[in-house]
């Protein structure tokens, strides 16, 4: 919230949020749309986006003349502007599906809204104008992220596939952050022969916040696909709290960590791939990666959606199971405990899962063990319950993030019905997803 | 594994681990019994446990001799040995559950058996002896901690207060760590008017390998609970990977955050209230804590079995909603997205939730929306969608892990029918699972 004292001002003046404004200030004039007060910040300083798309703001004093401008407009839409091209520049193309980083504040009913097109971030953002060649941005959806489903994972891997063909250097994907890292295993396992960078990213506070991390996501993002070697797709997202670097973080082993803080993706049982910096700096970290190379990609979306991801808990319902096999489920994660356990020897006998798993698994569907510890990895070996339910026939998921087998088990029973080619492509390296050994510093990076 | 060297020379002499043996080197002897050779280390060194209970590793070298002892015995048991009681040292009960900390390779079978009673726990970890009175020490369950229930958590819990009642100064409870979170929550509802420590511990490699975590987790617990002025139900781990301090964390606060690392428990959303080294040093980390007191402690442990944790992800199938109201339970617990989503508007209509929460709410039962991102709060004010999801009358479970508020629900509903009072408890802090504000150290931690 604004101070009181220019709430009055602007009370009086009949100047509203989202009004064009012209504020002058020993002798210096500044015109542009007054934006809401950030909640970090002096609560007596004016913001206003002037019209190159950069917020100023400007401390209230005595002396401080604040006009209404005539042709005042209501922030409806966001104004757009036409960037020129920068032919001398990598060609990038930005895939828009919605999310955050393209939201804004409804000035009318005060709540946040999705609806930005490309060239609207832009023109939050300019600084990408300088950093990449605009030539291709679209907007393919304007979902939040839970609302992503398996059908929008398929259609954005078929873009980034067409844009990729097209000669593009890399693929800028903006994107909601809830799912974000679903949808960027997704693209992994989707887009076979990757040759190029392909980049998601999103922002935890929108736009028009003054504590927004759209504008740097933006920025690295573009860094990362017209500059970086790495082949991988990847979430390039803040790496910390204060606006230093970014991670890009390998598709297959990225998690959202934290409800609203801006470094919330954070890699699991992997180093990130790289840091890169708003200066456009950009320091490998993990060595293994795909390099850049030539070819075509390919878009193989093809996908079984009659899987489920369960949890196990003390008391859990294992009779879920069967609800799921009944309904013709062909696939069944299970977020075990600890080393990949499900309830096994409980004095409640009607809570053990072994006996549904079994059952499940002699009926056909693939069941896969991760853990809900999400570091580290499940190990079938150690425990007398890990090898009773080693017997069942379940297919351990190695250091396999639960996410990332929901979507990798949906891609592989896509492409195959043979129970013992499904279990070999579980367990097989496909996409990063695997990892040999852990790097102990990963932990709680 | 041993080297080949020692291996030989076992061999020949029909030694195996387990048996009791003398080494005997540049005229000093040592008498005991082979351990397996741990992971790390020398395998030129042979590691007998002396009959002191501590363990010895003794480098194998030109000269030195090994022989068998005629009372050879297998180490079927774990041997065991009075205590001399310290009555000058503060009472504690220790009571144990079961979990690898009980546990100890079968050296038949080569798999983990748990089967210690306290007393072998001790034989293996003198130390604890000279820090608290051991008066009680006892064992009411051998469970792999995968396969605790409700009715065992009910059951300790009046183990608890019979124990606190009885005068001790405080309990230590030896526990499996899969889902030692869960119980230390429901512990921390279930013991009412708690005015001493109750402490939660367990390992994550068992006693006889040298990595294990065991001797120094029993040793800080014991001091939490013998001589720190904390009266709160926690758990007491590894803070670091290597040997240095425990955390004592607040039992609804707690996560095992590694399926292998001894520091896998990690406090979520909350600082840790202490650190805890060997030696008995306590450091209070988080001084919001309850304090001693005097009073006889209440095990209330009435619960509600049919309660649910549901986890949405893209494509999640939401008639799972429908199957559990229709098997009669009454609360569900959902893992959203990010700030508290689920899939709402999304293009495959049949995978909105909303209709099947609104209905689900409307048929009399406590839907409680959580994070699966599990660091952060959820929020029902930021985006359309959650005012949506608000709408269909959710309870919003605040910065409250998702299991702690599964056995939140579970408690509540065991005490309450109107859903009014039900809303309230669940957003009310009854112990130290909601917090105001989170300090920013606590991502990550």
């Amino acid at each position: 919230m604004y101070s009181q004292e220019i709430q009055s001002l602007l009370k009086s003046k009949n100047i509203s949020v989202g009004n064009r404004i012209r504020i002058r200030k020993k002798k210096t004039s500044y015109e542009g749309i007054l934006m809401p007060k950030t909640d970090v910040g002096d609560p007596n300083c004016l913001v206003i986006k002037l019209d190159s798309g950069y917020n100023v703001g400007i401390r209230f004093e005595k002396g401080t003349e604040v006009r209404k401008l005539p042709e005042a407009r209501e922030l409806e839409k966001f104004p757009t502007r036409t960037f020129k091209i920068r032919s001398d520049l990598p060609k990038v193309s930005i895939i828009a599906t919605g999310g955050t980083i393209a939201s804004r504040v409804d000035y009318v009913t005060g709540g946040v809204q999705m609806a930005l097109t490309p060239q609207e971030i832009l023109f939050a953002v300019p600084e990408v104008g300088d950093i990449i060649n605009l030539e291709n941005v679209r907007s393919i959806s304007s979902l939040a992220s839970e609302d992503m489903g398996i059908s929008n994972w398929q259609k954005i891997a078929e873009e980034v596939a067409k844009e990729l063909n097209k000669g593009v250097r890399g693929v800028v994907i903006t994107h909601g952050t809830d799912t974000m890292h679903f949808s960027s295993a997704a693209l992994s396992f989707m887009l076979k022969n990757l040759t190029k960078p392909v980049v998601l990213t999103g922002a935890q506070r929108s736009s028009d916040r003054g504590s927004s991390d759209s504008a740097m996501n933006l920025i690295c993002s573009s860094h990362v696909a017209g500059y970086s070697n790495i082949a991988e797709v990847g979430v390039c997202m803040h790496a910390e709290s204060s606006d230093t670097f970014n991670f890009f973080i390998r598709g297959t082993k990225v998690r959202k960590m934290h409800s609203s803080r801006r470094d919330t993706f954070r890699p699991i049982n992997d180093l990130p791939i790289a840091k890169v910096w708003p200066s456009g700096k950009i320091e490998i970290v993990n060595e293994d990666y795909r390099k850049i190379s030539k070819g075509r990609v390919e878009a193989d979306t093809k996908f079984e959606k009659k899987v489920a991801l369960l949890k196990v808990y003390p008391g859990s319902d294992p009779e879920v199971v069967n609800y799921f096999v009944d309904r013709g489920f062909r696939g069944i994660v299970i977020e075990g405990t600890g080393l990949g356990h499900v309830p096994t020897n409980t004095d409640e006998k009607e809570n053990s899962w072994i006996p549904y798993v079994k059952s499940a698994v002699e009926r056909g569907v693939a069941v896969v063990m991760t853990s809900q510890a999400f570091y580290g990895r499940v190990h079938p070996f150690v425990y007398r319950n890990l090898r009773i339910l080693g017997e069942t026939g379940v297919i351990w998921g190695e250091d396999m993030l639960p996410e990332t087998v929901y979507v990798k088990l949906g891609w592989v029973l896509g492409h195959e019905k043979k129970m013992e080619k499904i279990r070999e492509l579980m367990q097989k390296n496909l996409a990063g997803e695997i990892t040999k050994q852990t790097d102990p510093r990963t932990f709680l990076m």
